[in-house]
């Protein structure tokens, strides 16, 4: 899948994300996109996932969700640490 | 699949859950478990999953994952809000 297709949750307020994922799906004409997250904002990935689902797109289906785990540095520096890291694919 | 093979992710250490997973796996003798979790709860849901897999069970697979929205009674009072929910499916 293209990087274009994209969503990159993170600590914004989970309306931005939903509608990032609308204007996508709408006016990008695309028929799948990728909603991905680490750590804590993984929580904020599913309710993306679901308002969008539930309350604008009926036709869009959770088509896979990947977890994994990715290595990131320590913002103090010394050092890698784990986060975990979940991608939900959603397809019309 | 039956209750006793669900753990539920609450607010409690990572650590702990992951020992109940592993209890469950090495000690019940169960062949599949259901890591279950809401709202804030789901990237810890997430990060029990992946510390099992990579660091005690390296034979455990995600064999699913689903995501559902629950109608919840405010604790305050007054209706019902919506929270998301994660299940994850592990088998070995």
């Amino acid at each position: 899948m293209s990087e274009s297709n994209a969503v990159l949750v993170g600590r914004k307020p989970v309306m931005n994300y939903v509608l990032a994922c609308l204007t996508l799906f709408q006016e990008s004409g695309v028929d799948e996109i990728s909603i991905k997250a680490r750590g804590r904002a993984i929580s904020t990935a599913i309710d993306v996932a679901e308002i969008l689902r539930r309350r604008f797109m009926s036709d869009v289906k959770v088509k896979d969700i990947k977890i994994g785990t990715d290595q990131i540095e320590r913002a103090e520096g010394g050092g890698m640490s784990n986060v975990s890291s979940i991608e939900v694919i959603l397809s019309k």
